[in-house]
């Protein structure tokens, strides 16, 4: 016993700033490994800087995830810091450009999300045309025996669709979506040689030319209130808009006016611009499908991601490489 | 114009015993023909019995739809006749007995309708898996902001899909899920010798070996509660079953039961026993997602089937092959 604990404490150590959500989800077992232990910052009595000080030499990894983040004097607290493993895709939350300067390695989930938030963005728009949420509502609230029919909706073959954001997840919506009988285009920084699909090189262009919008991009100072009035005027009255990048890329207040004006005919929305909070006008529109967040959120992918941060971890104390290594563009 | 009103009482007669449901939606102009012209029952002060004996000799086709019955004693009323052409894919208020006896030709409307249902049930899968609409509810009632995430969903992709019934409509949701990473497998009353999904002879044998059900046939003697307690107990407790069927496919109480009790996941389901009454339990469900039977139900749709009958009725005056005639098996 006193040998295995031995062994035990001998073993690489990776901090953990705060417990990660998959914690509360699945119990402190779900990241384990024979081949590293985990520092429980939070388990403590320490502050945490007193604590990072007095583990400043054994450090080599950090688990981190959104909710805590990876400062530039966190790592200066930590000499012995190789490697920073996250368990999100995003990367904000760390400072990238220290880790840089003092050349840590830094993993993420890859594209392990990418399936799920590609079929929620499918789910959604199918939910928009066909009225599913709305029309559970009316079922449930005794409509049909009552007042009878819900409307007509709108058929998803022969759509044109277009994507903001052809990479993983956008290049995994349109191979749904093409299975439906849509058309696809795309837009994103550049033209990509090897993608078949038409290019547009401005949002509004491709709205334009297009039925219904997924945006499937991430959120910079450049795409910060893309999908502004004229793009969503561009798309007009039998347009769709399906958002599951994230809610400041849509200029929020303009869209509850298009979608209650009719300006345009509906909208699927995974996020928001001030998450959880929801503008209050979009709970009375049965033109609006409201996803709290949740793309990612399937067991078998949290389970997946489990397995990657351990093979990721593993890999590294092994110097072997990474399945998922983040490398500059 | 009189000679343009002689030419018109010249074209040849079809008879009309109700208005279409496209009249309500579309007005009464959704199935113009320059080739034969409407008699509308409804519009006469005539008992309709002797407003076919009046028109008896004339009538050469019905235009019928599920509402308006074409009965052994309907037709008997018209010597002339020599088509129906139905609205509907189904042909059950039909006596095809009559028809046959007679030589009548019958078309219908083919397959018209087969992307929107498979879309439908694609959605609807989507839908309870990743708890769309039982989230939207969460976000509208404010409870995201409040209370917190909605619990984990459940990934698509890997997911063993047992289509029962592989026609027009599974074969298309069969293609769709393909796009997802499911695998698929089959049930229907013969092995279909060009399809390589594995065929299961029996739908508890498809149920043991799957975790999703869709259920794509048609209502038979056979089919009538063939989803019965020990097909959902086979399926068990993390089994998805999707109907866009009929709903006395299933057992309803059965299904009721195994989904209080979570001995199935959950359930999408576009049609009922006794719809539009529908089991109140359901409504107090968060596993369940409820479609008012509006699988068929898409302006593109309507449209190209009204199309599609004005089409048939002017081949068939003109002598030309039918687009969807009936053809007995």
């Amino acid at each position: 016993m006193e040998a295995c604990n031995r062994e035990y404490n001998e073993l690489p150590k990776v901090l953990l700033l705060k417990p990660p959500p998959d914690y509360a989800l699945f119990g402190d077992e779900c990241f384990p490994s024979t081949k590293f232990q985990f520092l429980k910052a939070w388990e403590s009595t320490l502050r945490l800087d007193q604590f990072l000080k007095t583990h400043a030499q054994s450090v080599q990894a950090i688990l981190s995830s959104g909710g805590a983040p990876v400062t530039a004097e966190i790592i200066r607290l930590m000499p012995a810091l190789r490697m920073v493993m996250t368990t999100s895709a995003g990367l904000n939350h760390i400072d990238m450009a220290e880790c840089r300067r003092r050349g840590i390695t830094i993993a993420n989930a890859g594209n392990v999300f990418s399936e799920d938030v590609a079929d929620l963005a499918v789910g959604l728009l199918i939910d928009v045309l066909r009225s599913i949420s709305a029309s559970d509502r009316h079922v449930r609230q005794g409509l049909w025996a009552n007042k009878g029919d819900y409307p007509l909706g709108c058929k998803l073959g022969g759509k044109r669709v277009g994507i903001v954001g052809l990479g993983s997840i956008g290049s995994l919506v349109a191979k749904r979506l093409e299975a439906f009988g849509c058309s696809i285009s795309y837009n994103s920084r550049k033209k990509k040689p090897s993608v078949l699909y038409p290019f547009y090189s401005n949002v509004y262009e491709l709205a334009a030319n297009t039925d219904i919008l997924i945006i499937c991009c991430g959120l910079t100072d450049e795409t910060r209130h893309m999908i502004n009035n004229e793009v969503l005027s561009a798309l007009g009255k039998e347009g769709v808009v399906i958002n599951i990048g994230r809610g400041a890329i849509i200029d929020e207040k303009e869209l509850v006016r298009c979608l209650v004006q009719g300006e345009i005919k509906g909208a699927g929305l995974d996020v928001f611009e001030n998450e959880p909070d929801v503008p209050k006008e979009f709970s009375a529109l049965d033109n609006v499908v409201l996803s709290p967040h949740c793309a990612v959120f399937t067991w078998e992918t949290f389970k997946d991601r489990q397995k990657l941060v351990v093979e990721n971890l593993e890999a590294f104390f092994s110097n072997k490489p990474l399945l998922t290594e983040v490398v500059d563009d």
